[in-house]
């Protein structure tokens, strides 16, 4: 296709817009151009990838010259310098070089290895702000700074030891860590020294980051700043076609605890979409519903800028995604309103514990959106729905959500309701003993429960994939089944006494 | 693509053919015309998408006039009212207006909302008779009106409840109900009732529709037919390319009680496909095996017609899928051979269960098909593997899959017989006393192994995925640890006594 | 596509070169020739597959023409009569026609069946001898001819059976076998006869072979040869792009006892590969990082030949994929070195049996690679992600890994330690009552927690799927429930006594 192009170019000036390869040469830094010069060398596949990204070949000045739906760059401002060559290595690895713990002396630039949201911002300022007020913006602290995640982390990832025949598990290192929950939630970097290293090109010094490689969506940068644009624009391309694609979302959202994609593959839109998005534009600006592309990805309902054939707005763009999420349907016990505030350490259920409900399922109302938000935040998204929908369909479909949180919320009650019994009769040490509530093996089968079977069922139920997937490959028929199993044991231990 | 497309076309007449852009302007009637001019603004998704269609620039008259083997309409007699236009809005939603349950006044047409087989049939009657023959076409019925799958359902999607320190399971309700095992089975529509909406057209009059959205394949319709067609043949593009790749069969074929997609996935079929689809012609038809595709699809072997490069036919296209079929190998007790009427609610085992094995795996044989039909079913299966391997290649492969629906039955022969032990001693409340065989958490154990595991490893085999998918991903793993657990709870509760 | 290339083909001689249609027609040897007439018309599939292929369209003389890094053929000498021609169905099936039992008389020709290497070494010779030396050639004897691989084997896909109320598994039959084991491994093919069939060409005589469909790896030949080309290399395009692509390796390589293909598919390399591939160029040899493609697949690290863009050599190709893999992470109750000879039954552990380390992980370690070996083979790997990434980044996720490798290790010590005390005290029966260890409903649970969950913990680490894919859907959870679970059912039975 690429030489097919390039011959027709060749052929006929005219067809230059619809290819692209007949542009005028971008302009790209003297700086830039040092560093492709070594790089291109030792990391063909970074410049390369590069290469054929936009940021290779636009400059902020052209960009920032689109029509107001059709602009990528929303910085209003953008200093001259950074204005007329197009976005290459230096523009972001030497931007702000003092904000950078990692900076460092490089064939005489002042080079950062980390490049955060602050460095992006310099263009996409909107981006950024509205991430900041992204609960995944703050999912590193959310995590390692509340207690009782704290604990659930330690009984899943913590080395099993046995300790006078008991089993227990030992606390998480660093590096099991990285890789494994703040792979996702992000690390927190920290410059631990410099070293100098023997090289192709000399000998040469380099800062040794903790931490580090890690591009999950809450990490702390060297420059103290939230996030990680590359979790999702990926590096070195940072191509909105795979930011719009689901394989994206599925780096974090797979697995039985979020189970995204997997319910998305396989709903009807997943199966639109696997079948058909080779002939869809995933570059346009804005993305037209229907012109192009025939159903969505996680981005449409979520993030991207939609319009009618019309040219009309169906819903804006957003970088804070719970703009369009109502109800938080996962990772906690029981599904509730979505948090007031992305920083969700400050919230407290009753108890005092850092939990949006009680045990039995009360909400910790005073932290959770009230009745406004949630109905501007469902009416966004149901927008989105009715581009392809009749009104009927839609509140069909969303009636059978609502009332899939309740069910769910009431079988996690029931399971929870066994578990307490199950603490309170000391059968296992919970929370009412000071214990951990998550560490024994009956306790895993509880925690399987909300984590994964009843949040299952309703991610099933919110994107309509819940005929086969959600009954059977995961959700209804292992929610039916672990309760069941978790009431015979408390039954068997009755028995015994 | 698309505009590369357009320019060659204008510049080279003769291309019109391969590209379909440069065509006589397709005849939309002038009431689909007013569909169109509101509803391309307020449902961009639909009115575009079925912008792509074949039904948006075919008429009825000239897809008759195709050759014998190419021609996708199979009625021989349609009106001529329908037959000059193309097939728009108006001529499915205001079909048969009398019929539907759902019809009602709107701008002056008298429009319903759910088209039904019968509106396809209009032009595509065979397909809707052969559908009819389909077990599918009767899934609501099959899984509604059979107590002992009823039953089993309960216990998989009722919400669990504690009654006196035991476990029960509601029985679902309808909501649940249509989210889950009627989203694939269909649901039963029933018009309850009609509301008038403020809309940005003004107020309007619409219905309201209970068990609505659904797309499930034995849907029961507001004309009473049965069935959707739009299961596999997804609105508004009614795309065959869709309907002929494996993504529409998974969205009901991927959980592991009919795992058909993911064993598709891990075989070298679905390899082949993954790494090469993307130059298959997945519109020609007839559909000529080694030319258009190198690998199956689930319709290559189930639906379509094929042909050779010769032009001679390898198998008619069918759309009563069980004509390629000789044994159902899930979904119950024992892999049987198919049902001789897709209505399933008649069979009745010798003790007088709608099953069609006995307990012990003794077949139902008068509800059976007999040798001759079940010699004939598989002959025309295999006229599809013999068209790309020789013919020991074909019996090697159904020799392995004769063998293993024999050592699967006696598998679950032996987990039955441990089950049924169990209810003997009283160790769980079984048939024998009355309660359901499904519902205690021991009972559940033994459903997965012939619910899940028998039945994986017999897809494993037909499908030839049996490799490493078959042994540890779900099948042989599961079901020896499962048969050997369920074998310790009875002697553990034996030695109790 | 197709189309549009022929016509452009047509009006400028040019495109020829990027288009492959307009080329000198190919010379097909007479020999095949009369092949393609009969089947052409019996195995569409087979011959239009071929058709498509390099193999059609090159004869062997052309193809050693290629300059040293864009070769495909290595052998360097090839015989006058094959060189000249494509490479067509006599060219393999009547290779060497004495040295196969299989060969018989068809239509004048002497024809084998099963092509093995050594036929297709005519011009492969280096990718024979390199695949000779890889672990997977042997796959075959490595399980069939080790007693405790046997064992596990048999507790898996054995059929269950009750005798005097205790489980156990028959031993498996060849035709389990085939379909499950050995259909990754390879089956030992036999000729057990000859039969003459009525075909449509008259009556012809075909041989009978035991073990056949298979495309195992390490197939046992019936000229004696070991693996199946075809096992990556599909019949009949034998695609270097579908071997490419990550499709291929799934189809052995899937399940949670080596989940490769699904830790890559939760990878960012699998995002980005899912999201861009069909821009890549799967067909270009050598394959140039970033310019090709922008994110590896499992053949970019584990077998390719790989270049920068200056034309320089990254890695060299290898087909005995072991060349750049120094710790074999699964398939064995300890992670440890990769072992010195592909045959593993020569592999003898400190109690004698034929596994590479002890029950409490010591290592058999005269059978493994020795440090020099270790590092030479790492360095080789870490080469091809140096070409994407910076030194820091490298290391920093070694360093992860080698973590992960000791951590697994020591969770399967603390499983392994009380699966010994459940033997030790007669609650189940074990290698020391000469018992298998694998059979019984706990040592199940107690395998599962090597063969699966410290195996994907580590298999998430190594291709850096660590995040949701590595904690939840398989690995950690699993894990530390399991162990929890193991250790409950010892307490229980220790209170009892």
């Amino acid at each position: 296709m690429r030489h097919l192009s390039l011959i027709l170019c060749a052929l006929y000036g005219f067809m230059a817009p619809f290819t692209g390869f007949c542009e005028d040469r971008p302009v790209i830094s003297s700086a830039t151009q040092q560093c492709l010069d070594c790089h291109g060398t030792y990391h063909p596949g970074i410049v390369e990838d590069w290469k054929k990204s936009r940021h290779a070949v636009m400059t902020p000045e052209k960009a920032m010259a689109a029509a107001t739906l059709s602009r990528k760059v929303s910085s209003t401002s953008i200093p001259d310098a950074a204005k007329s060559v197009v976005v290459g290595c230096a523009e972001c690895h030497t931007q702000r070089p003092k904000s950078h713990a990692d900076t460092f002396s490089h064939n005489g630039f002042d080079v950062h290895v980390v490049v955060s949201p602050e460095d992006c911002a310099v263009c996409h300022s909107q981006e950024r702000d509205q991430y900041g007020g992204n609960i995944m913006a703050h999912a590193w602290k959310n995590l390692a700074e509340n207690k009782i995640y704290q604990d659930l982390k330690q009984s899943i990832i913590g080395n099993p030891i046995r300790k006078s025949g008991k089993l227990a598990f030992d606390p998480p290192d660093a590096l099991t860590n990285a890789e494994t929950c703040f792979y996702c939630h992000g690390t927190r970097l920290t410059v631990t020294g410099f070293e100098k290293r023997d090289t192709d090109a000399g000998e040469l010094e380099f800062p040794i980051i903790d931490g580090w490689p890690n591009q999950g969506v809450g990490r702390i940068n060297l420059d103290g700043s939230k996030g990680a644009c590359t979790a999702c624009h990926n590096r070195h391309g940072f191509s909105m076609e795979t930011a719009r694609k689901p394989y994206t979302c599925k780096e974090c959202h797979s697995g039985p605890d979020v189970p995204a994609y997997k319910v998305y593959e396989a709903s009807k839109h997943g199966n639109i979409a696997a079948s058909k998005q080779s002939s869809w534009d995933f570059q346009a600006v804005p993305w037209t519903v229907g012109r192009d592309f025939t159903a969505p990805t996680c981005a449409t309902c979520h993030i991207s800028l939609l319009t009618n054939t019309d040219g009309e707005v169906v819903v804006q763009r957003t970088h804070q995604m719970n703009d369009r999420l109502s109800t938080r349907i996962f990772g906690l016990i029981y599904a509730h309103r979505q948090p007031k505030n992305p920083d969700t350490t400050l919230i407290r259920n009753s108890a005092g514990l850092g939990l949006p409900t009680d045990f039995d399922g009360t909400p910790a109302s005073q932290y959770l959106i009230d009745d406004t938000e949630f109905n501007k935040r469902q009416k966004t998204l149901q927008a989105v729905c009715l581009a392809c929908h009749s009104l009927s369909w839609v509140k069909g479909h969303w009636q059978r959500f609502d009332h899939t949180i309740q069910t769910t919320n009431a079988a996690t009650r029931t399971a929870t309701d066994i578990m307490r019994d199950i603490w309170k009769k000391g059968y296992a040490s919970g929370p009412d003993r000071g214990a951990s509530p998550f560490d024994e093996s009956i306790e895993k089968k509880w925690s399987a429960i909300w984590l994964f079977d009843a949040n299952n069922s309703r991610f099933a139920s919110a994107m309509a994939g819940g005929g086969d997937y959600g009954v059977f490959a995961e959700g209804r028929y292992a929610l039916s089944t672990r309760v069941a199993e978790l009431n015979e044991w408390l039954m068997l231990k009755g028995k015994k006494e």
